[in-house]
């Protein structure tokens, strides 16, 4: 454990001088829907908002539904059968939780019907150097997830982060078996960005090898291509059907 | 149960026509220090951070140091005999957790240390008629915090919620069983307000009966007195330290 974080380090610190070259994406074969989440946070949501996000992520074909974890039962209830999945979170949005929380939260979670967990990383331990603690707490919530067969995204919160805490952050999240890093909670200082959509791209390799998500900041159709574009394979947004009708627009324009 | 809840959206409805008289609520008896929550919940707080905050809290006898749960061990260490409290969260910032997964929170959080519990309302839940499952979700937190001779504080986020829905969460919190209510999380649309705290403590009667903490955008000795003066008996602010230095100074000019 302690020689393969201190290879992370190492590799950290040289992908600091020079990033590896940007991955080969192929062409995007799946509908744009398919690419995105929809996601709703807020603490006055009510469950009429959730249901008519679910009513909009069915009649879309989103890729999954994004709730603050209460609403799980109505979000379940509602996509069932759709293809759409339920999403859910860990230690959201601060990050700053015991291990043993997250662990709890995911696998209540999932038992409520939860897909995927995205888990918000423990940043302020990271800044602090607290490799081991980073590595671990998200090795034990992808245990619980993978043995459930579940996805399981890692919130980086990049706005916070310096370029190295980045990368740093992309590895071990690589490292410890997450599927996916994510960008941002949405209630931190910024969301996502091209630049660090790049930067994790080609930290982690492939997407065969890992999944990137962009999240906060992503109001438009063409925010959403330029993500795409530069690497991301999935994309959270509470805008998701005014790009997707934007989209449709442009098509038939 | 289903009476007794009938009863406090009667009463709310009163009150919503006329608040209650303010209740006496006797001179300030004990030092500033001792009326003031010091705060650090941000998602990038590091351990060296946090020990600087229990060293403030320590120097200047605050109530309660509040930060995010997986610090509890070095806020415990940090606050070992010196008579300021170790506070945590359940269900913060966004309440809308499951029932138990907040009692579950504060369980572990009180055996890591805690001495105080400020969980926050099923915010949405409440703007949705839920009014059984805001008043469960509160009174079983009550229980295991009760048991456990500790302090319960329930945060109603009252930036976002109408006149009504302040009047009801304070009901309802009382009725419930929680020993405060308090304003806000920090992580909202605003913070405390004087109309607002003034609210609370004619809902919620005399200080001997329930605690109002008001927390957020207290940023100077004025807002904190004038907070005090309006009916708090606890305020939660990042920049304690400065009140209580210019507490200090007025007395010294």
């Amino acid at each position: 454990m302690e020689q393969s974080l201190k290879h992370l380090l190492d590799t950290a610190k040289a992908y600091e001088e020079q990033l590896p070259p940007k991955p080969a994406m192929g062409t995007r074969q799946q509908p744009l829907a398919s690419y995105l989440d929809i996601a709703l946070h807020n603490t006055e949501a009510t469950p009429a908002m959730i249901k008519a996000l679910c009513a909009d992520a069915v009649k879309f074909k989103f890729a999954t539904v994004f709730t603050n974890p209460v609403f799980l039962p109505l979000v379940k209830g509602a996509l069932e059968g759709s293809g759409v999945n339920v999403g859910s979170i860990a230690g959201f949005p601060l990050g700053a939780f015991p291990t043993k929380i997250k662990v709890e939260e995911a696998r209540s979670y999932i038992e409520a019907g939860a897909d995927e967990i995205d888990m918000v990383m423990a940043v302020g331990m990271l800044k602090g150097g607290e490799v081991e603690h980073v590595y671990e707490d998200i090795q034990q919530v992808a245990e619980i997830v993978h043995e459930r067969g579940k996805l399981l995204k890692v919130i980086l919160e990049t706005a916070v982060l310096t370029r190295y805490e980045k990368i740093l952050a992309c590895l071990i999240s690589k490292a410890a078996g997450a599927d996916f890093v994510k960008t941002s909670t949405g209630f931190s200082k910024g969301g996502a960005t091209i630049e660090d959509v790049d930067l994790m791209r080609r930290v982690v390799g492939p997407p065969e090898e890992m999944g990137v998500k962009a999240a906060g900041g992503i109001h438009s159709l063409d925010d959403a291509m330029r993500m795409i574009n530069t690497g991301a394979n999935r994309l959270g947004a509470r805008v998701a059907v005014e790009i997707i009708e934007e989209y449709r627009q442009s098509k038939a324009g």
